[in-house]
Parts: C-alpha cells; structure tokens; sequence
C-alpha cells in the first residue's frame, strides 16, 4: 500500500471525470491526497502537470503525472495488484470495455448533457428519449457482459462500471435539475440494480457527491450564466 | 499465423482510422482479407457488426467484431502475439501513449481538418498557425518518448507511430490540397525524419495511399459539395 505522500489526486469534488480515478484508487486500498481544484481557475501544479491539455483530473505518483481520467484508471490498476483486477485480461472483454467507455464519454453524455440544457419542452422531451435510447443500449451491454452477476465487471467494479458509475450522482442531479426522469425501472431494470449496488459499495460511497450538492453546484456554476 | 478466412477489416482505403488496425495486422503477420467499404453508403455486415456507432473499422475475428481503430489495434498486440509489441509493457510509457493518442484524435486532428476547410487567407492563417503550435507538441513528445531511436515506440513501431502515422498520407494530401505547410523540418526536424522511417517500414508501405489519391478522393466527396 502506497503512502498518501506519493499519490496525489488533482480534481474537483463534482467532476465525474475525478471520481473515476478516486474509485480506482480506493478498490486497490491506495491512500492519496486530494487536491481540490477550484471551479474556473488553474492552480500552478496543475498548470505544471497537464501542461498540453490543462484540466483535471491528474494523478501524481511521485515524479510522474498521468491526465486523462481512464488512462488514469488503467495506469492504477497496472501499477497496484490487487486480488481485484479493474482490466480485464481477456482480450475481447477488454475491448468491449473500451468500446463502451468511448460510447459513454462520447454519445451518451453529449445526450444527456443536452437533455439537461435543452431550452423548451418540445426539445427537452426529443433529447431525453435519445438519452433514454442510449442508456438503453447500455442496458444491454450489462445485460451481456454480467453474464447475471452484479457488475459490469463480473463480481467485481471493473472498467465500465467505473465509466459509467461515475455519472450516477449527475444522473440524479440531472433528474431533479430537469424534472426528466433517466433511470426508468420499466425501461432499464438491471441498471438500476446495478446502480444501487455500485453506489453502496465501500470504495464507492466516499466519493459520489450528494446530488443534492450537484444540484447546488450545477445552479451555482451554470445556470446563472445562461 | 491466422488464416485470412478468420480475419476481416471492414473499411475504407482511404480512412486513417482504417489504416491503423491494418498496419497492426501486418506488423503482427497476420493476412486479412479487405472488406471496402464505399463513400456515403453502410453495408449490411457493417451495420450488422457495429450495430451502435455504425462505422468504420471493424475488425473481424472468427465470431467477434471490435470497433474504434486504437481498440482494435490493443486487440491485435493482444491476440497475436510477436517480438515486436505494439502496447508498452510498461505502465507509465502506455500511459503516455493512449494520453498523446486521445491529443492527437481530438486536438490535432480537428487542427489540421480547420486548416484545411479555412475559407479565406486570415482565418487559414490562424488555423495552420495553431496546426503547427500543436504538431510541434508531439515533435516534443517524439524526443521524450523515442529517446534517439527511430520511433516514438523505440526501436519497433508502436502505438502513437500508428496512430499519428496513419495521418502521414493525409498530411501530405492537406499540404498540396491548402497549399499549406504542416511538416516543416526547421521546425520539427525529429517528425521529417521519422516520418520518413515509418513510411518505409515494409508492414506500412502497402497500407498509406498515395497523396495524390487522397487529393482526388477529397475533391470527388467533399470539395464538390462545399
């Protein structure tokens, strides 16, 4: 087990993108320190440590600084041995991860993002049925990789349950920001069972905010600029 | 070595992205058979094998269909195994990688597509300025990572070979297409001459079309309609 001195996390508190690697981290009995990045500033060490991008999160092991939140995940998950992989070392299950992870960050966020955003009921109830067909494929994709068991990962978090996992605190905020309803039981029953074991887990539950604070933060950062 | 009857890629000769799984199969020995893909249409087994994101690449392998070129590209390293890795061992090195890769696809990419769509002489200015500002960042990173060698993956081509390698084509086509200069030796000298390299790498040679090729390939499906 590392000591907090030689992992650092830089991050916010409300970036699902943060939490990815703090779960990680957490899974493989990693301590670190977390160092919180203000809402619309850029500290010096992050400057520093993600000069080509600029944006959190970064993870500091000693000398070195990784950026990214997934690549992130994986570089933990190699350099920490754990009884629990987060990567599978089959080949095709691992792609499949991957697959996913890019149809989660590039399609069904977009969609959801949109669906929070959208200006008039018309638009609203278009983008939450996309967003409700894309978190349906999703459902799918458990329904295939479970193979009945709890995780995306088989009985253990792995790779996509944190992808997805880190957006289920957004998904309750975004409920209540948009009065829209995401996670339908009818709709997507093994998701939200997933869902419920997911955020109950030990590794889980320090880090996925209240939505109640996403809310806030949400109305706080965005909504009165728009 | 696998027999071309197990392996397919379903692509076009012109995608970048297509190009990459290619080169990774002929690096590893492996024959493929082409499945092309033509502009503007999708095929049955195309949608049939990426029924989500609808797109090219695809590998096919025996029952199994990957999507996303640099997923595909960790598929092969993993499945056919060979003295030459493709993925570094190395926790901290693939980390670097996959972070340069996701730079490469979503900021220097988009760079290179505004130069080339700029429509008047300031505004192409701006954008081949900022192609070059972000071109000179992997010149940067070619230094770090190849450490005097001849590729970013050391001694063999690995993963950001490929995945920057497979622009080289479309790098030269851009340059005569805008009447522009991306590669520019006084400004980064390492990437002339590992471009260079790369291109007469025997696995490679037969993948990256001829510029001229892709000069007429944009003309007949994008030029025609702006």
């Amino acid at each position: 087990m590392a000591g907090a001195e030689d992992v650092r996390v830089i991050g916010s508190l409300a970036s699902p993108f943060v939490m990815r690697p703090r779960i990680a981290l957490n899974l493989k009995g990693v301590s670190y320190e977390f160092l919180e990045e203000k809402q619309g500033s850029k500290s010096e060490l992050l400057l520093k440590s993600n000069p080509v991008l600029k944006k959190i999160p970064v993870l500091l092991h000693g000398e070195i600084a990784i950026s990214e939140s997934m690549v992130i995940v994986e570089y933990i998950n190699s350099v920490w041995h754990s009884d629990a992989s987060i990567v599978s070392s089959d080949p095709y299950h691992h792609a499949m991860d991957r697959f996913w992870a890019i149809f989660i960050d590039d399609k069904w966020l977009p969609a959801m993002m949109e669906s929070v955003k959208a200006s008039t009921a018309e638009a609203k109830e278009a983008c939450v049925d996309k967003l409700v067909e894309a978190t349906q494929l999703l459902e799918g994709a458990f329904e295939k990789f479970s193979k009945d068991k709890p995780f995306f990962g088989g009985d253990n978090i792995g790779y996509l349950d944190i992808t997805f996992g880190s957006f289920l605190s957004w998904i309750k905020a975004a409920e209540k920001i948009a009065d829209i309803k995401i996670f339908d039981e009818s709709k997507m029953p093994l998701l939200v069972g997933w869902a419920e074991r997911f955020c109950a887990d030990e590794a889980v539950k320090p880090v996925l905010p209240e939505p109640d604070f996403l809310v806030e933060y949400w109305k706080t950062n965005f909504q009165a600029n728009t």
